[in-house]
């Protein structure tokens, strides 16, 4: 692509069409054979759904993600407790598009959007690439609240180094505490703190609570795993705030029930290498996981676009931003609200249904179709699992809790696996730990585990 | 374990007893109830066998590592070219031992040996393990003859941080060729040079080759992979010179066939990040990788014991250290003479049948059982594989190269891998990728992978 192609974008109005009117002026008048280029920024849910719809479209689809893989997220979870490997809920994005003539990957970190030039800047050199149109969907990543020197002490969990990270955390816990002399220091050691109610923070303290008092309890010879304290600390009034109260008291006993202690309205004030603070009482642990908030990739920034107070670029009806309708924001970080007057959630089926609207926008536009309706989230439904037998599931029209929604958790989270290999080493898992009660990926690996 | 019991070691002589002599004075006068504390250092292929072969003897056993698992380094190249995870080949040592009753496991680095109180000094704040007798299989890692500088350019292959580390690389270099816009630079950033051309170089660069050639060669759009280049450095006149000439010459070909170029003669006297330099030519490449010798542990510096020039201590016939009869050195970090004059070879059964060995020396001198025969190494066959459907095997008997020799080295590190998950983990990797051609573990992970 030249540098004179780069710069041919057509001249087309800057105001969002309402839905319904034919947006004349907006179909790029391209050179015949150039085709239109639309850049993903991610792919994660969204952008590869987005890329993937639009395989048949006559489009040029350039994907740029800085890591080379797509991630199961909703997993992610089970690789920081040992229970999967890395691989086994990650797939290369290129493997993924490698049939797809019309998409092209780059692994880069997006740095900018230059919206007069119609170009991403990306931190490869200050390489620019140009689009006709841009979709973002460049996700989340934990936030501290303002304490970002928290981070240090209480890892979050978004990405796989987070998870291999947290997981050798765990491990060499319990390791330091076989060999610790100080009982209150082996105490500390063996005290689990995980801040955030919400669905990872319920089930990492389940998956914790397992490992110590199921798959470990025989793998020691001074300490007693099973006597390890595993506590979820929750600012808000119940956990899982996102689902009825019914199914949060469910799970709330269900944690209890694997020993989780649960404690509610215990806002965290402090986190240290000693353990966290609320209400001016300190909680000893040396082991602090971080589920608490999420903060939008830096979009708004690149964009000059209105955010909400965790970052997110709050879009129009349509998904694009406001005075730049050829640039699409969808995902984690982006807010649009619902006809109940709700936000659509941060869950990985409403990033889909958006890549997936997006995608079915543009190539409309393209085709000089009239304009979609407004984006509408469906809810097909809502899990959480808390460890073996437990889950709670909000169908809307039908709630479950206990053995049956964790069949389904399982078959879901199984049929939404991207991959065929994937699916199935996730399943053999999964089958071995239910049988043995053991977790096959107890490795202690990355930085120090060598020291 | 109070701290008198530690130095309440018998008094025994220091002479090392030949064979068929009782050993008299040797069996530790323990007072009754009190078991023989023997402590193993390293769980790998030696040090695992000889603490699961003591676990009917009436004795304690001491297993320290300083990782939490043990590793089945045969195919750790696999895990480098991204074809198999981490947790595949690597098992908890806790769980392995688990229903040991008479066995512990510490995770620990042995700084030292105390001799005179007979004691192991490990980094966990100066904490001292006493023994009776005392394994050390603590293995090898890579040396460069006095470069140690060229390890940053050059990384080898020992443990799971080198391999995901390898991984890491390699697979960035193809991301980097497909952004590059220098054509001189993507060629280097497609140059793959393997220094060494015993069994792991072959392994690596015949894997490297299939990963560019097959696996990714449908991936990307600006560059064909397939134009990779692999380049194989051997210092002597032929690879795998553990194996008879006929089998070296026809691994060689094999790897020809998939597009290696294999030098042989070619003594590397420089690497850097720009290559390597061989006889004062260079070769330009942005990867190489280190294959070229191994220095044992400082097992000797700890005994003051007479070792090799790779720093293998030299044993005696019955593997115990000249002058110490209850300390014995076994697998990577010994070296002991076979009757044909020849060194046991560093190779994974030699290592588990000088554990197996060891252990019943320990266990007949506790039960004043007369002195076993020197130990003796059985050779049931050598493996070495280059890609699909290409291996060689030596059976001593019978020589074997091709198909037939690929299948038995797959059978054969099957059946070889600690527990039934791992073994039925891989054959599903591998039989996914010989039907797909695809390799599900290509992540690039850990550190600088989220710049």
């Amino acid at each position: 692509m030249s540098e004179t192609a780069l710069r041919a974008t057509p001249d087309r109005s800057r105001t969002t069409p309402t839905a319904g009117e034919v947006p004349a002026g907006l179909a790029p008048a391209r050179a015949p054979g150039s085709r239109v280029r639309i850049v993903i920024v991610g792919a994660g849910f969204g952008g590869l759904v987005a890329a993937q719809a639009l395989a048949k479209a006559p489009v040029q689809v350039t994907v740029i993600d800085r890591r080379n893989y797509h991630l199961f997220q909703p997993l992610l979870y089970q690789v920081a407790t040992a229970g999967l490997s890395p691989a086994d809920i990650a797939s290369p994005i290129r493997g993924i598009l490698r049939h797809q003539a019309n998409a092209e990957v780059i692994m880069a970190r997006v740095t900018d959007v230059d919206r007069e030039r119609r170009e991403v800047l990306i931190d490869d050199g200050g390489r620019r690439i140009p689009y006709d149109y841009l979709i973002i969907a460049a996700g989340a990543r934990h936030a501290y609240f303002g304490h970002d020197e928290w981070e240090a002490v209480a890892p979050g969990l978004k990405k796989i180094d987070d998870a291999t990270a947290i997981r050798h955390r765990i491990l060499v816990a319990f390791e330091k505490a076989e060999t610790a002399t100080d009982p209150e220091e082996r105490r500390r050691l063996l005290t689990f703190v995980i801040v955030g109610g919400g669905p990872t923070g319920v089930e990492m303290a389940g998956a914790i609570a397992e490992l110590a008092k199921k798959t470990l309890v025989k793998d020691f010879r001074t300490i007693d795993p099973a006597s390890a304290r595993v506590i979820l600390v929750e600012g808000g009034p119940r956990v899982l705030t996102a689902f009825p109260e019914g199914l949060s008291a469910k799970a709330r006993r269900s944690l209890e029930k694997l020993g989780v202690e649960v404690l509610t309205n215990t806002p965290v004030e402090l986190c240290d290498a000693a353990g966290v603070v609320s209400a001016g009482k300190r909680i000893e642990a040396r082991t602090i996981l971080w589920a608490a908030g999420v903060q939008a990739a830096p979009v708004a920034k690149w964009l000059e676009a209105e955010k909400d107070r965790a970052g997110r670029v709050k879009v129009e009806p349509n998904l694009s931003v406001a005075g730049n309708p050829d640039i699409f924001v969808i995902g984690d970080c982006a807010t649009v609200l619902q006809a109940n007057g709700q936000p659509v959630p941060g869950v990985a089926p409403a990033a889909k249904q958006m890549g997936a609207y997006v995608a079915r926008v543009i190539a409309d536009r393209i085709a000089g179709k009239p304009m979609r309706a407004p984006f509408r989230y469906r809810n097909y439904g809502n899990f959480a699992t808390i460890g073996r037998h437990a889950a709670v599931a909000d169908f809307g029209w039908i709630r479950l809790s206990g053995y049956l929604a964790w069949l389904l958790w399982g078959a879901a989270h199984i049929y939404f696996l991207i991959g065929f290999r994937n699916r199935l080493a996730v399943m053999l898992d999964w089958m071995w730990a239910y049988v043995t009660y053991q977790r096959g990926v107890r490795l202690i690996t990355g930085a120090g585990s060598d020291s």
